[in-house]
């Protein structure tokens, strides 16, 4: 079996489990057995770290049940976190031409050579920083609630969060905790860590331990995927948040003060791209912000983490093309290393699949819901096939066939299209005949 | 001065002679002079053959007015064309590397060597398919008007579809004659035709001549383009009518008897892509409907005709790029031929441009009517940059500083965005510094 259908195949049976244990008895609130659409909408949902919800956690489901969800986020943002993060390492350095070979056969096998060390790291960065988010924010919950419910409270969140899953035990999400600087920063942190993906934290492990042995002497160079991830999400989160603050300060945040105002612009930019958590009514928002939320969740995360999206790298090629082609050059250079060109057509593959799948999603869910507007449908759909898990709150109003297609829309985002698209043709085949070159007209 | 600027400034030449003259007190029915902002919005959108309006063209200006309109599409129309002809005819063929210099200082003046010739068969064929349009539709319009009117009627729909500027004289655009199978037909062969491109036209006589010349023995072969274009604009058109006719069969086209239906729904799919007539309401129309004609809309048409968009070429490209990586393959291959790298590039770059221009043109117009319908504005938007010309009627209710944008948008769509930016920009200075390949993590 290709690699691609392991990993399709994969997350499938983890999300038949996941449903499966929310139609037991004791998982939801209401006795006897669950709603068969609602306990799978739940499960993919979980699974795929997304967020959406038919039903609210808190209210809808028993303690077990909101356990079931916790141990599939964390399933589901591991498992894909340590299967992308095997391909990353090993793409990231020089391979000579046996190993590539080697690593090609490989990729048949789910778990590659050598890596357990890799394993390791992955489950322990993910338990640390899940262990002190818990902490954290039960230190915050116990001012509200008691020992026992905070307790529970900081694990369920923090997990959710460093999972960029989105899931909360609150109806409102942690809009009663908009202003709590403590929450913001800490959900933030963890936010950020946990979607900037392995490859970039493993480095910052190595650039540090180098930075830290006074012996050695010679300078960490960091990759490019490290300097492109991290200044393209430092450009995204500024920009997010001052686009926010400016296109909602006299709607949404007209009652807070200017430290708040900054505080919930800044908190929602940051969770707009994957996380998916809201501290103010999305509900409300203008329709500026709404469509200014949908761009930011279409780019997403950063790739080999828990999040969605076609990806800040992605984007980042989209833009260094156009800055190439408006230089009169012939390739990208970014940060003096040049981009290979398979990596631009893997790129606007991307680009292209993704918008396929949330063009015809967006244009089906129109047409079974003519009367509902246009853009709520369009945000739930681009929020589900980036894994952000903000809505508008049309959700749980949409019919059967809708919530369906948003089912299908959770999975194809989280696998990511070419992945998905890969697993049902199967192995390529690479043909080898050259043909001349010839020119088209663009543009 | 560069081609660019030459060609940025040259559009901005007629649109502002274009201004003055619907400026004049014998331009408009009302006494008087005219509203600056109205006839800037006028002359633009002719220029740019887009056929949007904040006034209806056929009770707000005089002969003289719609005479000016006329001009002003015309040159709009061959203007365009004639340049990006040259340019198409020249990269079309293969040169060698001193033909390459030479075309390359060339670039710095309107108009190439030795193109004369060109030059004629584009005026050429452009009086002859207008004038047999005219003749056509004078037929047609006989029926209903007294001759004069019928004359001029026909002189300025054969001229405003040719150039596929969406002009009509009628308040309700087509509808009148919406069942009308002589008009269909005769409308759709002048927007197809003016919206194909002239390469594809020249190809199409050079292969007839040597089809009739019984003494040449060589199969004409030809170009990608051409390949490309009649496919990809066949396959659309298709898909296209398919679809309207799905979407709407219970709503628009409810009224209609099946073969109306089809009618409507094929000429639906002809006049979207950049033409802009339309022969229903389209603010009845259904929001999958809507969103399935904005996406139509920022296809556009084909390189090197009237037609604006992304263009056929380039969604082939994102297209094939999507098959090769799937199949595993480095490079693009059409029909027997690899495209060359920068041409991928560049479509990237187009992409990007494109999407961009309209996400910030949309996001400030949603901004400035928060009370708008949103996907109202996201259709007024694309149909602007794409130069299509199709509303939903809000255009006249668009505020000043809105209307500005909406010129705006036209005006960059019209010259396209790489070119327009590249006008700001100057001239590039390529560099040959080589820099060692690193790879990115995409999607
Ligand atoms: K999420
Ligand atoms: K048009």
């Amino acid at each position: 079996m290709t690699i691609a259908r392991t990993i399709c195949l994969g997350f499938l049976a983890v999300i038949s489990v996941g449903t499966l244990l929310l139609l037991l008895p004791f998982s939801t609130v209401e006795p006897g057995w669950g709603n068969f659409t609602t306990a799978l909408f739940t499960s993919t949902s979980a699974v795929c770290v997304t967020g959406l919800i038919v039903v609210d956690t808190g209210s809808y489901y028993t303690f077990w049940g909101e356990l079931f969800i916790l141990c599939l986020i964390q399933i589901g943002g591991l498992g894909y976190m340590t299967t992308t993060t095997f391909l990353i390492l090993l793409i990231g350095r020089k391979f000579d031409f046996r190993e590539k070979l080697a690593i090609k056969e490989s990729f048949d096998r789910p778990f590659l050579h050598g890596s357990q060390n890799l394993l390791k790291s992955v489950f322990a960065t993910t338990i640390a920083l899940e262990t002190l988010g818990s902490i954290t924010l039960f230190l915050v919950f116990q001012q509200d609630y008691d020992n026992q419910q905070s307790l529970w409270l900081a694990i369920f969140h923090s997990i959710s969060a460093w999972n960029n899953a989105g899931f909360s035990l609150f109806a409102d999400s942690l809009t009663r905790y908009q202003t709590s600087i403590p929450l913001n920063i800490i959900i933030c942190i963890l936010i950020i860590f946990g979607g900037i993906g392995y490859q970039v934290i493993i480095e910052f492990y190595l650039w540090l331990r180098e930075k830290l042995d006074t012996s050695s002497k010679k300078e960490y160079r960091f990759s490019l995927n490290f300097r492109v991830v991290i200044s393209t999400t430092i450009f995204l989160l500024l920009f997010g948040a001052i686009a926010f603050l400016v296109t909602e300060y006299n709607n949404l945040l007209a009652e807070f003060n200017f430290n708040e105002k900054v505080t919930l612009a800044v908190f929602q930019s940051v969770t707009t791209r994957t996380a998916g958590f809201n501290s103010i009514d999305l509900g409300a928002m203008t329709i500026a912000s709404l469509f200014l939320t949908i761009g930011f969740m279409f780019v997403g995360g950063s790739p080999s983490g828990t999040a969605g999206g076609i990806k800040t790298t992605t984007v980042r090629i989209l833009f260094e093309s156009t800055k190439a082609v408006l230089q009169g050059k012939q390739d990208i250079v970014i940060y003096e290393r040049e981009v290979p060109s398979s990596l631009i057509l893997k790129a606007m593959a991307v680009v292209f699949g993704s918008t396929i799948t949330v063009l015809v999603v967006t244009f089906s869910i129109s047409f079974i819901h003519p009367n509902f507007n246009f853009i709520n449908i369009f945000f739930e759909v681009v929020s589900a096939f980036a894994t952000v898990g903000l809505s508008t709150g049309i959700t749980a109003d949409l019919s059967g066939s809708a919530q369906v297609l948003i089912i299908l829309t959770m999975y194809i985002g989280r696998v990511g299209v070419l992945l998905f698209m890969s697993a049902i043709l199967g192995d390529p085949r690479p043909s080898r005949i050259h043909y001349p070159e010839e020119n088209l007209l663009i543009g």
